[in-house]
């Protein structure tokens, strides 16, 4: 044991410390770790359900490997809390998903033990594969494992990894975390898989192959030369009738073990680590272990705010009392496609595992039979639409902006192509704060901006959010709608009445002025009315125009803007192909050539933090805008 | 039998014809239909092994399902000849392929029988499964099919449709058209699998379960009513025991069946029609059936030009002969990679079942050990790099650029975000001629301009192409390298020497001028040299750039552009968002006011065709930046 008066957690500087340890003092420190979870969590919010479920695997693979040599992949990696507090970083972990604090996620920006910045779900596979690659070609001894949950298994890519993995024998532990949930329910034949194991290969065989491989000997591994013995009685323990071989994938897989039964795991990994063949073991967790209230309301707790420790209750945040401003984007978009849904029965709306946090649980209350969610599929979700509205539906899918990136070339050939009428609904649109940069929504507009047949709505307010959701319903092709987390802005006033069509590629123009024109998106409008009034303190009269649609662009807005002194657009989105330069293109087709600037996201990765820092940070607010505005305009004599 | 002199196949003129054809009938029209087939690809080419093997698959559907009305959707689709045949195209089969004719994919633009846009792989199953959700909600009876090779099932989308179809019982029927052969070779566990069926559910329970399912009667289906007793007896023969349930994904699948034996595809699909949920009929087929030369070099005659029709010789197009400029961007690629790789061994290549187009045979011949290939799945291509990346190696993954579509979050998260050092090889970049829309890949420089942390290079010929892999190996970070279908161009003359590094970001100004400045990318700097002859003959001086850096932009370059009386741009790919977008952004950044035109792909989908001849259409040639800038100049006084 280690010498230490404290917790045993304030004594683990590395987790070579946990090599130190027993197997109840590993419990105990178990248990300290969720203790200092809930701890944090409960200030600053966070994926505590995950998390929580996952501190007994990650302490057992941290006290049979020898990280950083040792590789271990997070899939998503929100789980990881238990991983960052044994790896150096509880000094700094009352930080966790601050700006400038460390990470929600793995990053190998902030420690040597992170291998992968993860975020995106099912990749996991794909990057541990290429290390295991990697150590067979260089013929290294390195551990390589993967801890993967069950609801990550059911993403393409995770399959294309085991397809890979299993037909080249790669060496790597796949953990698959099963804590029999979802972010929000089971979806899919393979969660029903798991739930019912059957036996593919009989005991015996399975046996039979473990002792064979247990026996040919020969292995460089002391750890395996150590546990021989003890392991091949283990073996018949352990592989009971249920387990099989996943055999059509040529990976072994173990029986379902319990995954908060520390011993059990590493007993599991000091059997299977040695084969240096692809082993999955199938670890059964429950989301939110240890903590009553996330263990009851493990959805409510997948990703939360500040809460009380002890009850779970929420702690509400100062400024988020009631009222038409504090509704949401998600709320707004649930109302909208709900009352459409009422007129229309052609809508069918599509998600990818994110019924709540897109909003869509009213819908599905309202109309089950119409709602489909095929879990972390996003390339499914969208090329599902395409059948749909072949068939005479209307398809709202509602995606993460930053999780659409996986389905852009079903977009294109799927959808845009044949031009079938589909809506993309992209919540999370600009940056998203706490989650940082792997979960930002800033190159949506550029990558749809490229695609023929799209039109893309980037609604300002709440008020517009509801048009366009009316509007895109009522076009043909593709149309994109994409706005922003959080509190919904009000730029229009009127946001009462019922929805109207918006025309097609026509902005607004919402504050009249002469020496400059802001053509913002989004919710820079907001900013942009709210420079225009620190430009008038200046006697810079500015025009602000929310351009409502990032494609088509209002030619004729930006040809009139032209007719001022300066063109700014602002956008939160990538500079790179992004709106702003659409309008510088269709400036000079125009031969217009009126100083412009762009505003938007700059081309490197946004951290986390709270949006209205990072926004400041980078000049997207209104003084940055009025900035911007005074760099140039003083050089034309104002 | 239908009243007809000539062939049956002139007879045909919609596929309801084939109801009254006997057996014997549909064997002598899948002769005629694979004659026509050669006949018309020997001097088209085309997709000649695939279409020849499918042929029988599709008359058997054709002859029992009711199309348009029930609906058949090809993956890939490039094996869908014999149903533009029966789907009254016989007429324009000539046309195959050419500019203005019929395309070698389903195309609904085409012909109310194409269901779907077919050409990236792996899709169908997600579109079927859209069909079939929204047959469910309306009650409707049509039926739905979707046609699979065994190579497309390993993509992961086909995988999460699976999932869902099985989870959902969706009522339809899947083809898996098992031809034991990808593109070049057989890739993965999955594929194992197939070629070694294990039974999952014993003989008699899947018996027991369909004789079940044919007892309850009460279906709407007449050919099922007319069908029942004589499939109870056919069940029982045809569910050898081999035959299994591919129970953990909820999808009844049949035992492997003969895919060119018309009667026993037509009795299965009689039986399982009915049934109304998920059923996957395993048909084994050859590639290249009823035509030896296709049959003996399947993967030649994948994708073939011209050809004797009798002995399958390749007919040598005339000006291809020998000689330096008839060496493929490709086979500079080949060389390139390979030179590489003998001085460094930490070079690996990955490929996503393209091995021979990606020109990485030669690399596979020499370093077989350090040659992936990860079948059709470009998710986990990209993905890999990043392990292999974080384990030291230097990973090229050669993917065509449209099927990088598939993997731009992989990019972003994967590999940008912790900034690996992974070469991106882009074959096939710009317009690729007889594939048409879903192949072009001009997506690429608007979708990787906007990912942080990324370099893209364009060379211009094949020099530029050796300097580009010899460059980016020897960056840090990702680096793209795209470069187009066909004979590379000769720009630089001294074709022969060492590689050498090329500065980033830093163009080359291969001819001098002072009326304009044309900022050229890739081939365009050739097309830009032939304007620049051109424009001299009217007075008017053009420099001539290549760019070779999509990003970051030379902005020294562009900045001297200003200094004449126009810059133009010319790419090729998608204005929006593309590189000229960019150009125009550094203009305004530095408050350039010099008029600007950015040439490139406008916005819609290019169908297909000769390259030289769609760039001509679209103004992407020498005379089109010729009438481009006089269309500007002549108003300037020159």
């Amino acid at each position: 044991m280690l010498q230490c008066d404290k917790r045993i957690l304030d004594c683990v500087s590395s987790p070579e410390d946990l090599h130190a340890l027993s197997v109840p003092e590993l419990e105990i420190l178990a248990a300290e770790i969720r203790r200092q979870i809930i701890d944090t969590t409960s200030r600053n919010g966070g994926h505590v359900a995950s998390s929580l479920g996952a501190v007994d695997i990650i302490l057992a693979v941290h006290s049979v490997l020898h990280a950083p040599k040792d590789k271990i992949v997070f899939d998503v990696g929100h789980q990881s809390y238990a991983h960052k507090l044994v790896t150096g970083r509880l000094d700094r972990f009352d930080t966790l998903r601050t700006y400038g604090g460390i990470s929600g996620f793995p990053r190998p920006s902030e420690s040597v033990y992170d291998t992968h910045p993860s975020g995106h779900a099912s990749d996991s596979l794909s990057v541990a594969s290429g290390l295991a690659k990697a150590k067979q070609l260089s013929g290294t001894d390195e551990k390589i494992i993967a801890i993967i949950g069950d609801a990550a298994l059911a993403g393409g890519m995770a399959f294309e990894a085991l397809n890979y993995i299993g037909s080249q024998q790669l060496p790597m532990v796949i953990i698959l975390n099963d804590n029999e949930m979802s972010i929000s329910r089971n979806v899919g034949a393979l969660v029903k898989h798991f739930g019912n194991v059957r036996a593919m290969a009989s005991y015996r065989d399975v046996r039979e192959a473990l002792q064979d491989k247990l026996e040919r000997g020969g292995r460089t591994s002391n750890a395996f030369a150590e546990f021989g013995k003890r392991a091949k009685e283990a073996t018949k323990q352990m592989f009971i009738p249920q387990s099989m071989i996943y055999e059509h994938l040529g990976i072994v897989c173990t029986p379902p073990i319990d995954g908060h039964d520390i011993k059990g795991l590493r007993e599991m990994l000091e059997l299977v680590l040695p084969m240096d063949e692809p082993v999955l073991i199938h670890a059964v967790t429950k989301k939110g272990a240890g903590f009553g209230p996330a263990e009851e309301q493990a959805e409510r707790f997948h990703g939360v705010g500040p809460y009380n420790p002890i009850t779970g209750e929420a702690v509400s945040a100062p400024g988020k009392a009631a009222g038409i401003g504090a509704r949401t984007y998600t709320q707004v978009f649930s109302d909208a496609i709900t009352r459409e849904a009422r007129v229309d029965e052609r809508i069918v709306a599509i998600t990818a595992a994110m019924e709540g946090g897109t909003g869509l649980k009213a819908f599905r209350a309202e109309f089950p039979e119409r709602f489909i969610d095929v879990g972390i599929a996003e390339e499914q979700a969208v090329a599902m639409t395409s059948g749909l509205a072949i068939a005479g539906k209307k398809p709202v899918c509602a995606i993460y902006s930053t999780f659409m990136q996986r389905a852009l070339d079903q977009m294109i050939v799927d959808v845009a192509l044949p031009n079938l009428d589909v809506v993309f609904a992209l919540d999370r649109a600009g940056l998203v704060g706490d989650d940082g940069p792997t979960h930002h929504g800033v190159f949506d507009m550029a990558m749809m901006r490229m695609v023929p047949n799209m039109k893309l709505i980037v609604p300002s307010d709440q008020r517009r959010l509801s048009d366009a959701v009316h509007t895109a319903l009522r076009l043909s092709g593709p149309v994109g709608i994409r706005y922003p987390r959080g509190s919904a802005e009000t730029v229009y006033v009127d946001g009462s009445a019922e929805p109207e069509m918006l025309e097609v590629g026509r902005s607004i123009t919402v504050r009249e002025g002469a020496d400059v024109a802001i053509l913002a998106f989004g919710r820079m409008v907001k900013a942009a009315q709210d420079a225009a009034g620190l430009l008038a303190e200046s006697g810079i009269t500015a025009r602000v125009v929310d351009m409502v649609w990032a494609k088509p662009l209002d030619e004729e807005a930006i040809q009139r803007a032209a007719e001022t002194r300066l063109v700014v657009t602002a956008e939160e989105g990538v500079l790179e192909g992004g709106a702003g330069e659409g309008v510088l293109e269709v400036l000079s087709r125009l031969g217009c050539t009126t100083p412009a600037i762009t505003l938007g996201i700059p081309d490197r990765f946004i951290m986390q933090g709270k949006s209205d820092l990072l926004l400041a940070d980078i000049g997207l607010n209104p003084q940055g805008i009025v900035d911007a505005v005074m760099r140039v305009l003083p050089q034309q004599d104002v």
